[in-house]
């Protein structure tokens, strides 16, 4: 079995930014594939009884999440700045990395987003920022907006939502292994990334 | 100055299981020395709304905690069970803590209450079960008890919790450093002391 894992990621998070920005490299340096999953947490968080993000409802929480994510930034050597609005509206991102996903460009186009969002602070339900980040992933705005509202892909977020939840995801990012392991969050990637490494060899 | 952190644990708190198991040898490989400082976390956590863990209100989230502690514990090559009522009542272990630290035993008493309510699964709040970490941290049982009954023990566990509070601790473990960053988690544990070292080689 060839290593894969799964990255359920939402764009209105903070920590998936971090996440974003590294996986494809410290996958590949690791041997393990990645597969990338936008979903939405927002009905997540309202099964919850949460009307917006935990960072909102508990600013203690929310403080020191803006400074644990501008330590680590830091520490990656990329630039870090909150949206001004947050959390932000990560629909119409989504639907556009599934149809970015149709062309092979899933990842260089949801990392324009996540540069966009938590890089430069911008807002990503703007039109204008999500056709620069088009344009950075190389995709055609118009093409890959009229795939975007596609029924088909339409249902298909709404899939990755509700598998999401299925699965028992309450945040992002999360990691999935080839067995079915749940890994949350920016600082349990190395160790899902060990996992699947493990249980694939297992099974070979 | 000399390098040291403030370690903020709750005796309820499964995360600050894995920290205090290994917090001593990590720092001191690194040439920090540890406060150990017991708060209560249920002030801070009813303050938020919460009358109960956020893992008992949130039970995807206390299904993933279990199992990701389950994996860290296992790499870490000590026990882990789940004590049958969660959370448990840390009071008295968190005086008991504080009488043994004017016995220079905080840290033997904390690791075999930790040890005890996550390695053992046993309910931290039964007095025969902290006897026994009262022996194992070679102390007085009785002369600790009456310790712990003193007014100014039971003054400082509030001001200790207050201060957490204070300092926006909104969860355990935490690690505070002498420049006053504030660092929550086990997984953050080694960042919290490369900070201390880094920012007390500046003032040096």
């Amino acid at each position: 079995m060839k290593p894969n894992v799964v990255f359920w990621y939402e764009f209105a998070s903070s920590y998936s930014y971090l996440s974003a920005m590294r996986i494809s490299e410290v996958a590949s340096r690791a041997g393990v594939t990645v597969e990338w999953r936008p979903f939405l947490l927002g009905p997540i968080f309202k099964s919850q009884g949460w009307e917006t993000s935990p960072f909102n409802l508990y600013p203690a929480k929310g403080r020191y999440m803006v400074r644990d994510i501008a330590r680590t930034a830091s520490a990656h050597g990329i630039p870090f700045k909150m949206p001004t609005a947050f959390p932000g509206n990560g629909l119409k991102a989504a639907r556009l990395a599934i149809a970015a996903g149709g062309q092979g460009a899933v990842a260089g186009f949801s990392q324009a987003v996540y540069a966009a969002a938590f890089g430069k602070g911008l807002d990503i339900f703007d039109d204008a920022v999500l056709t620069e980040c088009l344009l950075a992933a190389g995709l055609d705005p118009e093409t890959t907006r009229t795939l975007a509202g596609d029924p088909a892909v339409k249902a298909a977020l709404r899939t990755n939502s509700d598998e999401a939840m299925a699965f028992g995801i309450f945040g992002a990012p999360s990691f999935t292994t080839s067995d079915g392991e749940l890994f949350w969050g920016d600082d349990r990637l190395e160790q899902a990334l060990a996992w699947e490494i493990d249980s694939t060899k297992e099974k070979s």
